[in-house]
């Protein structure tokens, strides 16, 4: 019973909030590996605050780029596991994802074309008793495994329309007139505050010299580097995702200046500032 | 020197006390890897609290079955390293384990058949230089490794009985006429508590309908989802291994509740309880 | 488009001080396998304190020698990112280094002969884009993972001699006349103090049953496993890897004995010690 490996093993990625002190994730892993003996399992983060569905999908959709074309994406971030919410299969920008239908998959479904939407069949596979707590394990991992290990989606729900599936609000920033607001959406471990204004947002305001950020009406820099701001000082630049990030240099921005998720992020131009009066420096 | 590998490679998993802070988890894995080069290693977890014996067995006992058989698991949870304690390979359930005597298997101990066990040699492995201070490295790792790569556990030592093994008391609930006294076990990343009373333990009482679950005098409603209840409520429930947890609906049991490890968890008949004349509600 | 894979996967180990919370790991990860589909990546540690490279420093140093021969090692602790500061790429020990040229490597690189330094040419890769933040995605990942798959270093940088590499100070103790100064280097989940006095270092002095073992003036027992003393009781001892290491048997050594990082640690002769006419006992 033994046969050669295919020169790409299967890769997974496993999102959850179930944290690593407990048997969860080794028991994904472990079902996973029962129905795709050959997967290789990446965590994506099981650090998720328990039941943030906002944060999963930020993680989400900034890390899944990074992986090899028809990666399978598995996201048990669930707070309402044993009702009769959905759980969808998603072909979008030629990766998988499976996962409850709660606002996870947003940003993949802001595209109207060339995404699959399927809603999983609870009872498809064969001979699986299914908990009351852990659609995980009994529904969602078996299912991306067979995925990964070359299944069509299809063989495991039927197609819904994206305009069915549950989207979080607040993904995306306002522009009013020549003003942007947007909103730190993460805090990452070195105190980065991660924003939701990607620089094409910026730059449809005008260039990137023009522009002022402002946050609690301070004008942070607006810099391509963290060392370009002496250390201990406030820089914005563009992350590593081309995301507007506010940061203190080898400090804890978050701390140092006191800021949390949810604060909000101005952009706007010098011009439309000085038209408005309001004049303060950090 | 090139071959194909075998379609199956080998499963390792680990579960230790040693945090993830420091290089010890990544040895670990690098000696296996010595040993057995294609081996997938799951992580079971590393945070087990240190020298938690108790917690170790429980996570073991809770994950092993999900894997796919013949998965190798290494237990390196060990405050005895150093001291003249046994390591012991299990061979049951047919899956094997590998880690020092001191009550980590008592759960796969409990059937008297199909079970095997075989203590170390410590000096088995030629060449190999034993510190007095990592066992699970300089041993343990080392045989798990070849145990996955297809050694026969007797390669490695001698057999033992059962009765010989080291065995933590308190693992099971006591059962007194009508009435079933369990504890908490466990308390998870959410919050939850589980519990050591299994479904077959609460049906051997009564259907589960005529049942009431008892906390510091407290009835817990026993239902079959957490969303049975409003949220924040305390509920009752099976877990996805089919053992009684104590939650709150999206919320955090054990802070809520103001619950800990050991707390007793009482369990009768509502008949049994009317006779008792107790009654209060939470 | 199937093959066999070869017997022996590459493999790689990943330290960072990224944490485990964010999506920045499993980027990482998924830029080694997009550039090697094959690669087992195992994480050494995530948890180095932010811009800590002398941590890193350690953990490397004591983790690599075991992982098979040509692993490849991605250290991606990097206070300087984003300034002109070099990335490393060494060959030492039939093993392999990527990293920023900030001290991670000193250790490796105190061997005048058998050891290669390139500086990575960051430009290097075809068609891929360098953010400002992130090298560790966009430069070093890439090439761990080619190197990883069987690629010389040369092809992605020049020669670099050892003398122009940064190196970390007080990596190594001082002996003056018969004393030998070191220091605490790490402390570990359980709360033991490393040292970074080898084995070797003590022997250089006297037998070891001649020598003690001094910290803030109290004489710390030299014993050969926890376990030679009392439960609580200090204790020092060679860890597994040789070095001198502070603990308290079954307790947190750290918190305990009210020690921290940088500690002085004296070892001398019993001779010597009575000569200099101090006696004080823990």
């Amino acid at each position: 019973m033994k046969r050669s490996l295919p020169a790409r093993p299967p890769i997974l990625t496993l999102l959850t909030d179930f944290g690593i002190e407990d048997e969860y994730v080794a028991v994904l892993k472990g079902v996973i590996l029962r129905h795709c003996r050959t997967a290789q399992i990446i965590d994506l983060s099981h650090l998720v605050p328990p039941q943030a569905v906002a944060t999963a999908m930020l993680l989400l959709s900034r890390a899944f780029r990074h992986f090899p074309e028809k990666t399978v994406h598995l996201a048990v971030v669930d707070p309402e596991v044993g009702t009769d919410r959905a759980i969808l299969a998603v072909d979008a920008y030629d990766h998988f994802f499976i996962g409850p239908d709660n606002g996870l998959f947003t940003p993949l479904l802001a595209k109207e074309s060339g995404v699959s939407v399927y809603r999983l069949d609870q009872q498809t596979l064969p001979g699986n008793r299914v908990s009351a707590t852990f659609h995980g394990r009994d529904i969602m991992a078996p299912v991306a495994a067979r995925v990964a290990g070359g299944a069509p989606l299809s063989e495991f729900g039927t197609p819904v329309s994206i305009a069915e599936c549950r989207k979080l609000d607040h993904v995306f920033p306002r522009k009013i007139g020549k003003t942007l607001e947007g909103r730190v959406v993460h805090i990452d471990h070195f105190g980065n505050l991660g924003s939701n204004l990607h620089r094409h947002d910026l730059l449809s305001l005008a260039p990137l010299e023009q522009l002022q950020v402002l946050v609690n009406q301070h004008n942070i820099p607006l810099r391509t580097t963290y060392a370009a701001v002496a250390v201990g000082q406030a820089v914005a630049l563009f992350d590593s995702n081309d995301y507007l990030e506010i940061a203190c240099y080898r400090g804890d921005g978050a701390s140092q200046l006191g800021l949390g998720l949810g604060t909000p992020i101005t952009v706007l131009t010098t011009s439309t500032r000085e038209a408005l009066g309001q004049q303060r420096k950090i």
